[in-house]
């Protein structure tokens, strides 16, 4: 029964999401939060639920979806979203890749830091466009990218789109508004159509602060802003996201495709989001206080290891980018090595850079989205395995 | 706030559905049912969700959603989906619109009984294909279409597709083997795409029974099955529907576009239709027994009425298509002069038949998937009423 399944599996496994793992493995390569979801969310479920309310997701007026979402942009990131701009889809993926169908061709560049959540580069590769990395490196403070000569190195690549994901996965970099300035500059220059990924936008580190792209300059224009409840309030499952339109043609194009030809959200996903994105901040603020506590004590163990790291804590999201180069366990492979040797189950650093050739094989990311034991006992197995 | 609206109003207008109508207006111009849903569709949801299970919906193997709609057919309806060939989409009105893009190009004929679904009437209309009504005709012992000189009139009007939503939306047909065979001839002949929408297939009064187009003759290798438990299980919000596709050259071209393009079904829909398909039959048996009854009921009221309706009952659906020319309402808009009348809310006839000749302006459609004294009530109204 897949209900017995999805519920016994994913809570026996301390994390573990559907891998064909062992039953003593521990961690988590999918970006779920072991904290359960707001009150909030749960109850808009329920109440629903228990009317057996679960007709046709028609309502009067405006989608309650883009209201909250609206609303939140303003409230929370000091962004004002332009009405009629917003539109709702099941999940930032299929976001991704209709933008990669709407506004490019076959062929052309696209570039986005790396190393970047996998499946976007897989996405790209598979959409027949070709990646053009901006590389993510190690500067004296943390992961940076080069700003200078962007334009050119844009223009050289054949780039026709830019996908900024901030806060940055898996280095969870917040882009400074200078950086960001950057890539809106060099989008302009070059007539850019730009995919703001900020589905972490909620889960910011104080003092970093997040800056919605589609705010920066004359950036709005060019710019598709993506987002959902989904990561910050942990409801990944329950599929729905919203896109905010910035460019004119963009628009037009979608508004020519055929109305359900990218499907729907559920009724429940949709009261959930929006309980999630009004109704949930006091949860949330716990949320980071955990994730806080989490990030130091990663911080803390990596100051302590036998090895270099070189680590720089994330600014925002709740993932760490873990160099195992100088490690005992060797330069490639890190996360398969853990996961037979020490039953930890990371990210491979080497999907982060797949389809091109920056090299992040001596890299694993981990999710410290869980319990402050259960992370020490993550973190004690990586610092006890040997090659 | 959204939710509010969403649980009161639904359920202030006994079944009127979002509709801006007087609050003492009843009736439904929506295909939801005023029955609750499934003990065990609720119990599923409640169980993820006392649970806070939102995480990422993969699991080990194959799609539950998949595997419970192949087993469906079998046990059910007779006939064994081809492996592979079955797609998760959120709903069937995107089904019918993905698959009018890839299967024919503007400008195309795309055959469709009329008398139809308004929505889908407008989808082809919007996509710049031109509808090819196959008229519904009232025969001596029910609603029929011809099929003598099918072919011919096809390869006149330059048909490319052929839309065959059985159980009949609104006439409540349940076509015959030999209706089918005929309609599967001719797609046979003129190498057709055929999508057979059988939505209402477990909504199917006895004596009558559903036939899966699929199965009957050659017809599954040019064949998409759309289907979904919404309809027989009241769980229209929840947007998870299947689609089986029967033609190679579809599914190839299906298989070549991004993945996530077209969105995916929620966690807890998944679960819900799993649960509907699986543990749902005492519920609907009983269902069953409800409409049966109210089947009978409108039958009888149409038997008494003063003007002669030309009534047949419906083989399948909880949807009653009602003949008002010779009533006193007079023969255009009696949906429109209903709800101004009598606050009674039916579907407008006219929408059935939008963007082809065919006349059912006399028409309404009657949602009678209610309570009894409910439906009796809307009958007394529709009765009493004068022009
Ligand atoms: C940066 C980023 N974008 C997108 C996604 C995926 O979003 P969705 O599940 O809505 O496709 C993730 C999931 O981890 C992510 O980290
Ligand atoms: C025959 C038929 N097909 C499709 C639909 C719509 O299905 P969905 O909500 O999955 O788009 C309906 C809804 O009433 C219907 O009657």
């Amino acid at each position: 029964m897949f209900e017995t399944i999805d519920v016994e599996r994913l809570r026996s496994g301390h994390g573990v999401k559907w891998g064909s793992v062992p039953p003593d493995t521990i961690g988590a390569w999918v970006a779920d939060m072991d904290f359960g979801v707001p009150p909030a969310v749960s109850e808009s479920i329920l109440r629903l639920t228990r009317h057996a309310d679960f007709g046709y997701p028609y309502w009067p007026g405006d989608d309650p979806v883009i209201e909250a979402f609206e609303e939140r942009m303003v409230t929370h990131h000091g962004w004002r979203p332009e009405p009629g701009r917003a539109r709702v889809f099941t999940d930032l993926l299929q976001i991704l890749q209709v933008m990669i169908e709407y506004a490019t061709q076959p062929g052309d560049g696209i570039a986005i830091h790396v190393p970047a959540y996998p499946p976007f580069l897989a996405s790209i590769a598979r959409a027949g466009r070709r990646i053009v990395p901006l590389p993510m490196t190690r500067g004296e403070t943390g992961w940076r990218f080069q700003t200078e000569g962007l334009v050119e190195h844009l223009r050289e690549q054949g780039c026709r789109m830019l996908v900024v994901v901030n806060p940055q996965n898996p280095t969870g970099r917040v882009f400074t508004p200078a950086e960001l300035l950057a890539l809106a500059t060099a989008a302009e220059e070059l007539d850019l159509v730009v995919l703001a990924d900020e589905i972490h936008a909620d889960l910011v580190f104080a003092p970093h602060r997040h800056v919605p792209f589609a705010s920066v300059g004359t950036a709005a224009t060019r710019t598709v802003t993506a987002t959902s409840a989904t990561k910050a309030f942990n409801i990944a499952g329950l599929r729905c996201a919203v896109a905010h339109i910035g460019p004119d043609r963009l628009r037009e194009a979608l508004d020519r495709a055929p109305l359900d030809f990218f499907g729907t959200p559920s009724t429940l996903s949709r009261v959930a989001t929006v309980a999630a994105w009004r109704r949930s901040d006091a949860w949330l603020a716990a949320l980071m206080r955990t994730l806080e506590r989490n990030r130091r004590l990663v911080q803390a163990w990596a100051a302590s290891l036998p090895w270099n790291p070189h680590y720089h804590s994330p600014q925002g999201t709740y993932l760490s980018w873990l160099d195992f180069t100088a490690s005992p366990i060797g330069a490639a492979g890190p996360a398969e090595h853990l996961e037979r040797l020490a039953r930890v189950k990371l990210s491979e650093g080497a999907e982060f850079a797949q389809h091109t050739t920056v090299d992040t094989a001596g890299f694993a990311r981990l999710n410290f989205a869980t319990s402050t034991s259960n992370l020490m006992e993550i973190l004690d197995r990586v610092l006890a395995v040997r090659s």
